[in-house]
């Protein structure tokens, strides 16, 4: 089975980063964690990047915030999918790091998700392993199914509470 | 090898998507094309995300404007990886198609592209698909490397000009 | 008495949609409630949707946040009146819920009112519904002299305070 | 029949204004236009909405640009349903009049639709009235359908085009 | 000398705009404070605006927010100088404000200050009334030069601290 | 009776400003119009703002794009009334320039109008002038009254044309 | 040595200005701290830029929140390189300091940093100053590459946490 | 005397970045052109930002549109200095290119001029080589001073239209 990435622009990202790690352990992906920036640590991200399919890489999360050149500067550097995670900082509400993730020019894509939208990254990138792995893919259907049933019960409370 | 489906949530939106079928072309990756709306063909969306994954699809690109919710409509009718490209239409030069396509709520990611970002959204859709697909991901090197090549002659021809 | 169905996309909503069913309440308005999520229970908001007319429905309140698609998901399905409630979230401030259910597509209406408006989304309704119920317009009328009366209740005390 | 008042703040809103009066022609329902402004000529804005319930109307267009005050100065005055058509002018896109016009404070709603939104704005009067009339309710279903029947032709010109 | 009207939409703006009042009685400017609503109050605000020039006002200063229609209602209905004070609120930290005051069509002007600067919209009333008022224009110079005088003070300190 | 300053930064702020001057004429208050920037011609900006009111001037009026700092300029330097007008440039749609003349911190208003807002900044600079000038305020009313009835005949022309 | 001017518009900007003194002083660069005004002390800041470059400083930092304008009144007067940092305040999140810091009109330039970006300030006037010194450019690289190990280190620690 | 780099993104940036190339020739600064991009040519970004100061390189321009990592990109591997040009593109009006460039994370500073704001990069660049070099100091207030006749020489011209 392909690894998954999970690349953060600096330690602070990790309390929305560690939900993309949970949520890809508890589908059974194997995942590999970094601290790379592409400012500071610009030979370790483009090493890393150039190295990932043969290395087993997948997918690739990347997290970061303000001026978010992380995972434009990791695709530059591999065709393999790329997902970049906008991270709100303590200006701007996060729109520094959307636009900076997603207005990539024409010829290197990155697949964006929502404002510290971890969760998502993760899910992505298990749907994008899960193409060619059915039992993935049945792994991620089943989540579904749950999560649709935990909004079933949300609104069972709901209903039983305001509508009698 | 799986297909691509190419949604347009209307027809006005080809202009934009004609590149990313082109490019899929150029890849040598089968494609169908349809126009679905979310709001004024809701069966439909609804009946071809859900069998999306039996049908063969790999990736399904999703293209819509202002309240863009055609991505997610049709992600969450599928675990297929689901790609939204933002269009711009006559007001708000597209931040608000962008906003409806990447703040998608934890459980049912999209993964979003650039406003207009038709050529990306079909690369990404390669990528996906060359993760199990090393030829593929061959043809992606390649291309890569010839942008690469495209933009030094580019710049050769302006150090020519300017450089003496 | 026509009814009118208060649906929010998640539980978390609550504290806001709360205002519009108290609200609703106190003008003596029968309501459902409800939650469903455009994209967790797709099909138990359209078959909701498709069957409103039928059970009684004269409006239905969609109150959702980020890619806020419910209003929209539900007015897909529907031609009675439906009311956006865009929900304020973690990032942004609310304004990706305002883009994504005010900016819809010609065709399929949302009235939609103010980032978390959940007074003002069951004032609509009932105004709505006292379209054809004169008692409720006069229900209505009393309740803005109140709230009138409310205002000026104010004034006078700041005019006591400080115009001498 | 209940008639749809339509106002504009200015004529030169009507390129925009006329979808709304010839949707709204379409579908039957008697109809009254009018430019007042809230700030040109309040005392006619006041007076046609204190009298418009008497008159017969059951809802109120209200289409204006920049800071869009017309919708809520005729809902200050009436407890009949108004709808706000945000108009783009010369700069800012239209967001200031959006934001003007669904930014309400508790008590007086706007049922806003999209910036330039005219044909939904009469789509969603007419779904007001038909709340009570089962007649205009056929009619909108109707139309609803020939819209779904327009993109699927769409779609399927899309079709033969591209999938072969 | 002239007085200035000082309203508010809500008694809730009144930790900002007690700042206006304050200033406005620290220059020896009389003062009337009002809460009159564009929305709930309509009538008192319009028979204000009417009688201002009359009973004696030289400028009118409005603090409202979200949609804030005040200042322009009251504008609407004199032609005294309007001073507008766009209030922050809960969501949209005061831009919706902003837009509603300031983007006023032609004819109508307003004269719009920051958002929540109460302390400037009372200076800019007292620099109105001062154009005929040479005793209170040098009052509004010794301010100045006080305000001048105090910001050197603090420079005194930075610089002692720092500068060596 | 008092002069009104109309500063330009720039002469290409010319067809903008030019409605200013025109309509400050039609009121017949003498004007004076200068090309200063307050970056480019500081000392002039300067020795003008510090002189303004010994040289008869009751207001000025401030045109600046982008980083708009002309009226700030010209307030740090008076206490006369100073008006803004946010000119649209290039890119930003006046954004900038809006939030640049606006936003002033304590002690130094600005009045600022709409983005090219030039009419209302000429019909404020009238109504400080006509708030100790009887003449200038009849006058004032009489344009009101024009401006009311101009729309009045636009109205009858478009209920001529729609209403039977 | 040229030493570096930092000026702040407001005492209270010193929280975070203090960062960017800090900064040069670790890097052994001489400065001199000012609390000027643009508005409030406009003859010291315009006295301190015309006779900056004679008191031998090598570059200025300006740091000014809302409307923003004490970089581009310090660069009026000078031709020294102006740094400015954008200060978040109460409301808008800094954007308006920033687009009033950055959008200066051609041919006064301010090198803008990020908001509230008082380290990188300080290192683009070190910048600035080691062009001509390599020494500081040694301490320059050596800091850099401090930091580039201190990221590394981050990583190791998260690598150990997650990767086995 | 040091070289100045000229960067751009793509040569579609090339008529901006045209007016830099000439503000610098004008000003007798040698300059080295080239079209290098972060994503697409990152080697060749790389190498010559790390080669730059040995080359004789004393500041470097970068230009780039959308999600502008260009200045970054180059910023991350050298400590000379980097002036960012943010360049308008298709969509977002600049305001992404703008972000992208000037919300750099501490450590990595950006020297950042308004969108499209060729010239003051130019300029910039010059007076960060004039620190060092009177003669170029010299020549830039020489310039400035033009600049300052050419504007009086408007004002002139405007103020013979406009004032008798």
């Amino acid at each position: 089975m392909h690894k998954v990435g999970v690349i953060m622009g600096s330690d602070s990202d990790l309390p929305v980063v560690e939900k993309a790690i949970h949520t890809l352990q508890e589908l059974g992906i194997p995942t590999e964690v970094h601290v790379f920036s592409a400012h500071r640590t610009p030979e370790e991200s483009r090493a890393f990047a150039l190295g990932a399919r043969k290395a087993g890489f997948g997918a690739i999360l990347c997290a970061a915030g303000k001026a978010a050149h992380l995972a434009g500067a990791i695709a530059a550097n591999t065709t393999l999918p790329v997902i970049g995670i906008p991270i709100k900082s303590s200006t701007l509400d996060g729109i520094d790091a959307l636009l900076s993730t997603v207005q990539m020019p024409s010829g290197i894509p990155v697949a964006t998700v929502a404002i510290d939208g971890a969760v998502n990254a993760a899910l992505l990138a298990a749907e994008i392993l899960a193409v060619s792995d059915p039992e993935l893919a049945k792994r991620l259907d089943d989540r579904r199914r749950a999560d649709t049933a935990k909004t079933l019960e949300k609104n069972a409370a709901i209903e039983a509470k305001y509508n009698h």
